[in-house]
């Protein structure tokens, strides 16, 4: 089985070492970070007893060992070992490790969406082209936003033809844990359109015609998105697109008449579900917000933008280590992780 | 095994009839509600698949049956079999309930506590005043911010003696599925002195002199409570109180230099624990905020109102059946719940 290590442990490093553990074909050799953090020692006394912690730097050894926490050694001194590294480093260290860590050690490396694309030849989702990740060096799997975008606009584009798109992003503050992040009481626009988000969507899909603009609003829980498609034919109904977002296992449709009218209680159904940390990793999509008019087919879903991204990281390994394809992964994926 | 049904199945009532699941000395015969709800479907359909369920009115059976819900029957026609219901319904309906139905039929109630305290000869708390619940038909769990004053005033007046306490309490402003609820960007201050908290604490422990002041603020993950007590000795030192507070199972000793310094941070720790719903049955004090200074007792504490009064529920059931002592009790309850 493949070793596989994660580097930094936060929001998005937490969920992929748990996640990694969770597969039957591959290993979680090590999780690794430059100092403890209260999640590295939380995940690591109560999931993670049994995997060796690295330090990533020096000082880390030290400062790790002062928490509490056993270091089983540099990460530098093993990084031959290890076949794929997870980087969830914050953007700009990530690419220091890929060219003092990665690189010179030949060792494969997943990047997150908060990084630049240049440090991967592919930005990766599941649906959206695993085949261009396989036998990769390095991937980078987009952020959470350009996720949720790839996955509906995938759907929708393999079902019915997409001429245009524009998706307005009401993107989240910060995440529950982040309490010194604004905006409070205030709505931020992104004054430069095209926002990020829509180019993003094209390291992906580059034959999708797509502008998107975003604001950043005074919440925690999730990203919601307002989505415009027109489409090439016009005799879609907004039954077929119900029915082609039910078929894909990574959407979620939401019922607002059932009383799932908002991202909160969308939450609390996650809380209710027992998931953990209350995640979603799925798109989820108001079912009664889907509707077609005038050749134009309308939708608004909401991005849990702390686990979205999780399953992903995941097939993204598989990929690069040119394990499985892209049906087979995603389907071992969503079981080990209860999708 | 004695044969209890939670009636009311809301943010109490959900978690009370989990957590009578996992315990081994007691059946959970049925839930019971007036109509479904996103809640009971979602706990029915992923936990309690063999859980009966029974409508508490006449038109429940239909309404909660439309929603795919397989209904037993109705909670009027098997009350006799009951040895105890848990009602968890809201104040007013309680009442109801207690004259129309417990009563009559002989059967044991446990309330919760907001309801008005004449619903029950006994206000309780497990901690507090277990033994005054002996054998009792009919109980009130007080609420969960004055449980968690009960928590620790216990503690501290069993360690030391109070002569007078004061409590400002600054309350959430809704639970995170409430999001219709405000305030939003303000603070309210229950003009009122004292709040109705004080003498809640005093139908629990009648012999403490309190006072408490309390403002609401926009915020969702738990009550927050500033404290101050006069002790009638002054030998005691902050090192005395916080090993008091250490050795009480149901006190969590909060570290801010650790990094657990908002109720933010402490709650992404129950997400990290992978506690269901980023539970915390626990007080929180902030260990750093334990303070003597010329003979009195400063202390900051988090509640978190929606799963605080749990356990105290799951003790007053085998209180008032008695079942077990207090601390035999509190160890299976915390056992049972992994607390």
């Amino acid at each position: 089985m493949p070793n596989i290590i994660v580097n930094g442990i936060g929001t998005i490093g937490k969920r992929v070492a748990e996640a990694i553990k969770k597969q039957p074909d591959m290993e979680l050799m090590g999780i690794a970070d430059v100092a403890p953090n209260t999640e590295l020692i939380t995940i690591k006394k109560n999931f993670l007893e049994e995997t060796p912690v690295y330090a990533s730097t020096e000082k880390g050894v030290e400062k790790i060992e002062e928490a509490g926490i056993k270091v089983e050694g540099k990460l530098k001194d093993v990084i031959s070992e290890v076949d794929l590294v997870v980087d969830a480093t914050p953007s700009g260290i990530d690419m220091k490790n890929k060219e003092n860590l990665y690189e010179p050690n030949n060792v494969k490396a997943v990047f997150q969406g908060g990084s630049d694309s240049e440090i991967a030849p592919v930005s990766f989702n599941a649906e959206a082209n695993f085949e261009d990740a396989k036998g990769k060096d390095f991937v980078r799997v987009v952020s959470c936003n350009t996720t949720s975008l790839c996955r509906t606009l995938k759907t929708v584009d393999e079902n019915f033809e997409i001429e245009k798109v524009t998706a307005n992003l009401v993107r989240r503050g910060g995440d529950p844990k982040q309490d010194s992040r604004g905006p409070i009481n205030s709505i931020i626009p992104v004054t430069h359109v095209p926002s990020h988000h829509g180019p993003d969507v094209q390291e992906v899909m580059p034959y999708i015609d797509i502008t998107t603009l975003a604001v950043k609003v005074p919440t925690t829980l999730s990203h919601v998105h307002m989505v415009t498609v027109e489409l090439k034919e016009d005799k879609i109904t907004s039954e077929d697109a119900i029915k082609a977002f039910q078929k894909d296992s990574r959407i979620n449709l939401l019922s607002a008449e059932d009383g799932f009218n908002s991202t909160a209680k969308v939450m609390e159904k996650m809380r209710d579900m027992h998931r953990e940390r209350n995640d979603m990793n799925e798109v989820g999509v108001w079912k009664e917000t889907v509707t077609v008019d005038n050749g134009k087919l309308y939708w608004i879903h909401m991005t849990h933008q702390e686990s979205i991204v999780i399953p992903d990281n995941i097939d993204a390994i598989r990929a690069m280590l040119d394990m499985e394809n892209k049906e087979t992964s995603i389907k071992k994926t969503n079981k080990a992780l209860g999708i």
